[in-house]
């Protein structure tokens, strides 16, 4: 199965706001659609959201030529209509969740696809299939780039933990519904369980949003990998405990010094695995790593409001007026990452 | 507002049920009543329970005195009827909930009085009326007592920190909720709000059953202290982030060395608090001090199954058959602890 993919001339996504009830494809017919899953996160995770950036592109230049509209430039270097539509429909697709910085990346490919296939067209030949196969480059890409950091991560943490079959703690959803086919943190996760290393995989549930009891449990059970829920802040208690070998986690993004920011809740595990001499391992496709961002310090912090903490599934948990304070994600320091898997090598951040 | 208390010849109750929708007082008519509301948790909280556990052994003995039962017994020493139906009823309120230890002592504690009253009976005077005295006694002695160590913390926390004014962190509920009148933890954080020596509190809303934000929020916005919410792994990562000058916490069990049982994410929080230099205090009455449990390794960490996790007030968040691991506890070990406090002492553990 596929999170996202091209299919008959569209694109099919699974809406994921359906699980882990019910697993069902929809059919994104135009850009108002697609612009829609991603705000209501029916799509999410940074690599499928650059995929589906670069898919809505293409999506919005093959309609444009269907319907007769030029993606050319006359003599004079002036856009045509159909080429200067595609370019406003492009940054109306990036803006749908502005800190998504994969979207807006994925967004930027297609659209620089474009503009080449324009500049190099020779007649008859079509700029926006030569913006479809990128796109379909980036999602092959992707699958690639996960299977990879499967390979290198099994075999890196039956290394570090010098055992046969793991106990793996993790937080978030990593897996496949965060990107194209397999994850990256849970791909991982799902390369051990397909050579026999995994005895039991302890998911957290990852509040505010709940990713890993909503996504993470459903992939497990779906790759038959055992596993058990736990609430976020039973995770560095049993790891004290000794009930997990290895954490494995995503990332937002990797700053040059190492320092890794991924969802709230990874620095409490980071913590708490370093306490229990736990080896903690981030796993993330090199477009993670920002070399623009020397250190965490530099990271910013988002806050996402009040609501997503007091109330839950439209249930109200705290009184109505509760203030929150909800940072969406942490930064772990790089003293306390024991390796960084990509899908080109192992960075070992330097101990502090 | 008292969360448990005798009026009018019956036990009133704030129904935690309803909270933070509601405040509702329960009147309780029959030991039925009670047992069915400490079961649904209408009542809760170690102090509290202990205080419920007493009040049921009074009304169960004052009810078969106003029906014309005896209490006493026969010149043989045999027990009449209504002293051994009181002794079956206390031993059905005790196993309302077999792992809250109060409770068993508050209901055993009622019966040795009773047993006294029995023994040392004059002509005319009413054993049941001595329990119902014993237990006003013991529900006096909690006030006194969570007043006592808001003084000794509030005083403590301002030497610990160096501050006129100090943002607090706290997990779980530890207010007058958990008690008769004033909190334990939460009341030392009422006491420096009350002399002008609260900055902020940060209350972390305790997954599983969302005692923070249900009851501890509550709390905090009903005497007026500013406050924010968070999920309980933002709780560690504001810490290191300087978000808060300490930490209090309440206590199931402590034991002899210092170790300290309380609910799960008070270990992630002492970890944090000691990886960010700051303070990390325990405020439990010295009925938690358990001296025969000699270290945390011998307190048992009992798991509440998985339907706490996988779902929440009737809505599954995971999907329907997914395992768990549901600690309702952790330990904290003694080295992670800068000080506990009770109505006697303040105790330093020493650091390992």
């Amino acid at each position: 199965m596929r999170t996202i993919d091209w299919v008959a001339d569209g694109i099919e996504l699974v809406d994921q706001t359906l699980l882990p009830g019910r697993l069902e494809m929809r059919r994104i017919r135009g850009l108002d659609d697609l612009i829609f899953d991603i705000s209501r996160l029916a799509v999410r995770g940074a690599p499928a959201l650059g995929v589906a950036g670069a898919f809505g592109v293409a999506l919005v230049a093959l309609q444009v030529e269907r319907e007769g509209g030029l993606l050319g430039r006359d003599a004079n270097g002036v856009e045509s209509a159909g080429l200067a539509f595609v370019r406003g429909e492009a940054a109306r697709l990036a803006s749908a969740r502005p800190t998504a910085v994969n979207l807006s990346w994925g967004v930027g490919e297609a659209v620089r696809a474009l503009e080449r296939a324009v500049d190099d067209a020779a007649g008859g030949s079509s700029p926006a299939a030569a913006v479809l196969d990128h796109a379909l480059a980036l999602r092959d890409r992707d699958i690639a780039a996960c299977r990879e950091m499967g390979v290198k991560g099994a075999q890196l943490a039956l290394d570090l933990c010098g055992k046969k079959s793991l106990r793996a703690m993790t937080i978030c959803n990593t897996g496949g519904l965060a990107t194209v086919e397999r994850g990256t943190a849970l791909g991982v996760i799902q390369t051990l369980h397909e050579r026999g290393a995994l005895e039991l995989t302890l998911a957290l549930e990852t509040r505010p949003l709940l990713q890993g009891a909503r996504l993470t449990a459903w992939e497990l059970s779906r790759f038959g990998a055992p596993h058990r829920l736990l609430v976020d802040s039973a995770g560095p208690f049993l790891l004290s405990r000794g009930a997990a070998d290895i954490v494995f986690i995503g990332a937002d993004r990797i700053a040059a010094n190492g320092d890794t920011a991924n969802k709230i809740g990874s620095f409490s595990l980071a913590l708490a695995a370093k306490h229990s001499g736990v080896p903690f391992v981030v796993v993330a496709p090199e477009s993670t790593v920002d070399e623009a961002t020397p250190s965490g310090e530099h990271i910013e912090i988002e806050d996402r409001g009040a609501a997503e903490v007091t109330a839950w599934q439209g249930v109200q948990t705290a009184p109505a007026d509760t203030e929150a304070l909800n940072p969406a994600f942490d930064v772990t320091p790089a003293s306390l990452i024991t390796a960084i898997v990509t899908e080109r090598r192992i960075i070992r951040p330097k101990k502090l």
